[in-house]
Order: structure tokens, then C-alpha cells, then sequence
């Protein structure tokens, strides 16, 4: 599969399978000026404090706020980006054999986190295209689990948001069968479409941690992100922070907050919502008639990500190779599985193409069915 | 402890307590024109390669090689400093109950990092100023470490420098113990007198990876260190890098590598030394006619700190209570103990004030021995 993946970069490939931001909807224009603006004084090339930058915390817990989720500095951790935010928690959170619950698929590096962590991994099924609830409870019940981990919005691999119903649901278990939740919410601001939902830790405050990030809505090399912790574990979780680098860059953080104030976050977010809509549309207007007969695929009211499903006794790894041959590429989505994968399974990432280039990469895909029918 | 630290923060202290470089000598304008030139470009805010920047590695293996120590850019791995350093090492090569060996005082967040490790930390005394080698033997022999941690060159917290005889019989222990060195070198570069000594790694390569850092001759906000590896853990600690962050901020290592190819950093580093020099100079020069009669005290060659020991009798820590009294700060060398602390000694720290400033504050020390004799 390594070997299959090298494959998808040659540079004739059209890649559906990576899992990068566009860097030219990046508004370098902006971010320069914002390091330029911080680096007139030496402080921000001074060590700093483990829980980060008290502007730039203000900052993002005024956004939770507005976004009907109070939030204080405090209640905030910076983390060099939110995978640092996943291996704190599970240092935090973790001891070797404590069980927890994710979603099957599940994203991948969260997985090799929690299994670093020795931690014994049970995969909660879907129901369809949904979160199987009934399985999330009784699973909860039987495996006593140390948290749930979700991305609840825009899912990486699947697309998937948990709706309304289900998000009220998944808390009042939490609450009744006594396990804490990480809610994961790289895309949550990449929405294209449909009305936002409350977020978990709205839902059940003292049950929830949350992990934000930069990566998706700033810029990935800024490497920013952070833990927005229950009031039990925010000591705990900052001395695992100080521990895993003393703190976040200074430069960096300074520059996101300033960045933030400036006022130019916003349209250039606007900028790569417009963007990514597009490609999502094209993807999706497309996907009808390249898709063999009988698949079925996600329709993402945001993210990055489609999940295709191909008909009865295909096989996605088979359909790779093929697909690598007219250069064109995707994920098969037993990468992304805690536990017995579905091999009909498959990923498409639409953000880094232009609509034309995203119907040509289809349209190539689309001829590789026939090739062996 | 914590609440006497606390109190060296007021304004009106002078402060030997601290362990920061100073910010008026680091070179804003030259940092930020890399940045900015860094910049102009989107790549540097995308997500790259945990091993890190190619061309960073390049430089800081150029200066290992033109130092004496051939080294390979594949042979570093860039780290959120060289904390993370020290997490990722011991994440490597530690299982809980592991036994290591440190220097006795040693470098605090080292012991904390190790602790947090699970290891059982031992430390190796002094033999007068200088590390007792053949309890370095006896010790390794007798607890077969998984390696021996040190400071060589300007130790945190003792300012001491393991001379060429001592580095060669370390090195010739770990051989024939079968033991590895983490050779942990923030203050290498920051010598004022004496000559540059080899390093633990060119006198025992198969037996030493190197940790290195900027933020001693560069800037610390930057969060930039390295571990030069050996080949048999260089997988594994890359795989420890990228679940703890995936690689650190793309946009600061892009900067940090043009700053050392605009040649910018030698001269900014050459006032750096210069400075700290006067300093120390300074500190020395006043320490015989403040410390109480039958005191001793290290004359480092370099780094930071200078360590004290009060004669027979005395409590360094009630010492601070006074000190504070009048206004002047250190830090007593009971934090830096693995072991059995020795309640006579202290650290000073030497790099944060003017000379004039650092008399004022060592003359307002040497008025509290009076004030109980």
C-alpha cells in the first residue's frame, strides 16, 4: 500500500488522495505581513509560556464564543499543531491497555496515536451512512472506554458530519454511560453548505474536550493548534505540554494572533470556502457518471473529503492499480480502518484542483471501469 | 520553593535565578529579514517532512563537519527544540523501570523528562569540580544504564566542562560498559576563553547522539533544535517525531536556514559572546569579595552559570530568603539534584544584566551574610 501511495506522486498523477490544504489559496500576502508586524520587537523570539500566547488564546476563545460556545483563554492549551494536541491527551488521558471507542473509518494518524499509546482500540460502526448510536452505547457499556475520539464535522476519511439528533444523542450517552469525548474540529469552519451545528462540548460541556487547528483554515507550517480542556485535566495536560517542548513557537504564535486581529483572516477563510465549494461541486456533479453502477458516495456540506462506496464484490486496491495506470489516484479506505475495513471503500480529497482538472481526473477514473468490464 | 522562585520575579530584584539569554542581543532585524524573505513564498506554509527543512539540516550538518564532527544532514532530525529532544530520545530508548545515569546536579527539565519516563534516574557525583569517573564506571557496571545523560561543555546548572582526558574515559567507559551518550550541547558555541574541545560523538560515534539547539546563539522563541542520531535509531526517533507533532512549524525552520546562509549569524553571535563575556568577567571579578570567606565557585569558559558553594554549615536556600530581603536573586542547587542535594550550593546565572547591574546585585548579596554574622 506504501509502494501503491509512492506511485500516486508522480507528477503526470492526478491525486485525489492527498489530504493537503491548496497553498495557493494561502494568503501569504497577509501572514508576511503579520510576521513582519510581531518581529519589530524581541520579545517574540523570547521563550514563552507553556499554555501559549494570552492574545492569541483571547483570540480563539472569543471565536468559540461567538460561535455559541463560551470559552475563556484558560480554558485553552496551545499545541504545536493538533496532532501535539492528540499525543497530549493520550499521555494525559492514557494508560497501556485502557480502552476507547473511535468511529470506523477513523482518521489515520489519530489511530497510530492511540496505538502508540498502547491503548486497545474499538472501532463504533456506521449504520448506513450515520454513526451507529445503538453501537456507540453498547460498546460504551461493554468496554468501560477512557474517551470516544470523533470528528464530528466534515470527518476525515468519510466526509460525515453528525447531525443535530445524533450529536444530542452521542452526548447523553456520554453523560449516562460516564466517558469523556474528543471532539476533533479541523474543518469545522470549512463549511460550503447547510447550517451549522453545535458543537459536542456545547452539548455536554463537562464530558467534552476539543482539539483545534490552523492547519486547514491559516496554514498547515504554522504548525498551530490547540486543546480546549475541562477544567479536571488543564493542569495535568500543561505539564504534559511543557514536557513535550516547553511551549509553541513564539514567533509563530504572535504572528496568528496578530494575524487574527488584523482582520484579514476572515476574507482570506471566505476565499478558500469559495474555492473549495467549487471543487466539491465539481467533484460531486461529476462522481454520477464516472462511478461504476451501484456505487454510492458522501455529499459533504464541507471538509475536504468524499468517501465512495463501489458496487458489490469490487475492490478498491485493485481499482488503484488500475486507476494508476490512466494517472489518476485515490485512497483505498482500508487505510483508514480500526478493524475489519470495507475494501470496497475509497477516498477523494477535492481541494487541490481546479474544477476542470478535478473532471479530468474523474473522467480518466471513469475509464478505468471499463477496462475490466 | 516555588513560592521563593515566584518572588525573584518582582521588578525591583536582580535576578541570578533565571536561565534565559538575553533579548537585547538578539538579532531582530536580521530574524525578521528572514522571515520576510522566507515569505514570498507559499511553500514555506505547507506541511513538510518530520526529518525536517533539507537546507536546515544541510547548515547545521556543515557546521557539525567544519566543527570536527563529520556529519550527514541525514543524520539530524529537527526538533520543537531540544526538549522535545529529550522527550523524543527518551520515548526511543526508555521503557519504564530503565535505569540511567545523569550528572549529579543535572540540568532539571532532563530529570523531569526522564522521570516522566518511568526511568529510575542515578546520578554520577563530583570528585571535587569535576564528574568522579570512576564512579561513572563503577555505577555503569553495576546498573547496565540505558544511557548516561550529560551537559559536557558549560553544564546547567555547574557551568563545569568535562576536559579532553575526562571526555576520552567517558567515552572509553560507555565502549566498554556498552552503554549510549546523549550528549545534550545548548552552550557549545557560547565559549569566551580556552579552546574548543571534541565532542563526546567524534570520540565515540556508535556510542553518542547529539542533541543541539538555537536557543542560546540564536533565539529561543524559535523553538528549533536537532538530534544528531545514530543510524540504528534513526527510524524510530523519526517515527517518535512525526506522532509528536508531525514536524515542527515549516515557516520558522525555512527562516532559521536562511538566516545561517545570509551570514548574518556569525557576527550576531559574535556579540552575543562578547557580551556574555563581559559578564562573566565581571561576575568572577566581584564574587571573592562577596561570597563569605571559605566559599568556592566554578570560572567557566563559557555558557551561563556560574555554580557556588557556601562554606561548612551554610543553607543556600535560607540564604535566598535573605537575599530576597535585599533584593537579589539565585537559584539554590537543590533543584538540579537527582539524588542526595548538597544544601551549600548554588546557581548564578550570569547573562541577563549589565556588568555595572551584575555588581550592584552581587554587592547587595555580599551585604546579607552580614546580616546574620
Amino acid at each position: 500500500m506504501r509502494d501503491l501511495l509512492a506511485l500516486t506522486e508522480r507528477p503526470e498523477v492526478i491525486s485525489f488522495a492527498g489530504g493537503l490544504p491548496a497553498p495557493e489559496l494561502f494568503d501569504v500576502d497577509g501572514i508576511r505581513a503579520a510576521f513582519d508586524a510581531v518581529l519589530a520587537s524581541p520579545g517574540v523570539l523570547q521563550y514563552s509560556t507553556s499554555e501559549g500566547d494570552p492574545r492569541l488564546r483571547e483570540e480563539v476563545a472569543r471565536r468559540y464564543s461567538i460561535d455559541g460556545l463560551p470559552t475563556a483563554a484558560s480554558d485553552l492549551i496551545i499545541t504545536t499543531g493538533s496532532q501535539q494536541g492528540l499525543g497530549l491527551l493520550a499521555t494525559t488521558l492514557l494508560d497501556p491497555g485502557d480502552t476507547i471507542l473511535v468511529e470506523e473509518p477513523c482518521y489515520l494518524a489519530a489511530l497510530q496515536t492511540f496505538a502508540l499509546a498502547g491503548a486497545h482500540v474499538v472501532g463504533v460502526p456506521a449504520n448506513g451512512d450515520d454513526l451507529d448510536l445503538e453501537a456507540l452505547d453498547r460498546l460504551a457499556s461493554t468496554h468501560g472506554p477512557k474517551f470516544f475520539y470523533t470528528v464530528p464535522t466534515f470527518q476525515n476519511p468519510t466526509g460525515r458530519t453528525h447531525g443535530l439528533e445524533a450529536r444530542r444523542r452521542i452526548a447523553e450517552i456520554a453523560r449516562s454511560r460516564g466517558f469523556r469525548i474528543i471532539e476533533d474540529e479541523p474543518y469545522r469552519q470549512l463549511r460550503y453548505s447547510g447550517d451549522p451545528l453545535p458543537s459536542l462540548a456545547e452539548l455536554a460541556p463537562e464530558h467534552v474536550v476539543s482539539l483545534g487547528s490552523f492547519s486547514k483554515v491559516i496554514a498547515p507550517g504554522l504548525r498551530i493548534g490547540w486543546i480546549r480542556t475541562t477544567a479536571d485535566i488543564r493542569s495535568t495536560v500543561t505539564i504534559a505540554k511543557q514536557a513535550a517542548d516547553l511551549h509553541t513557537s513564539t514567533i509563530d504564535q504572535a504572528a496568528a494572533a496578530h494575524y487574527l486581529v488584523s482582520g484579514r483572516s476572515e476574507p482570506a477563510l471566505d476565499r478558500i470556502r469559495d474555492a473549495y465549494a467549487a471543487r466539491r461541486d465539481a467533484m460531486l456533479e461529476a462522481l454520477p457518471t464516472v462511478l461504476p453502477e451501484g456505487s454510492t458516495w458522501t455529499r459533504p456540506d464541507g471538509g475536504m473529503f468524499v468517501w465512495v462506496r463501489l458496487p458489490e464484490g469490487s475492490d478498491a486496491t485493485t481499482a488503484l492499480r488500475r486507476a494508476l495506470s490512466r494517472d489518476v489516484a485515490f485512497v483505498p479506505g482500508t487505510s483508514f480502518s480500526s478493524g475489519t475495513p470495507d475494501p470496497r471503500t475509497l477516498r477523494l480529497s477535492f481541494t487541490t484542483y481546479s474544477p476542470a482538472r478535478i473532471r479530468e481526473g474523474l473522467s480518466r477514473l471513469g475509464a478505468t471501469w471499463g477496462a475490466d468490464g
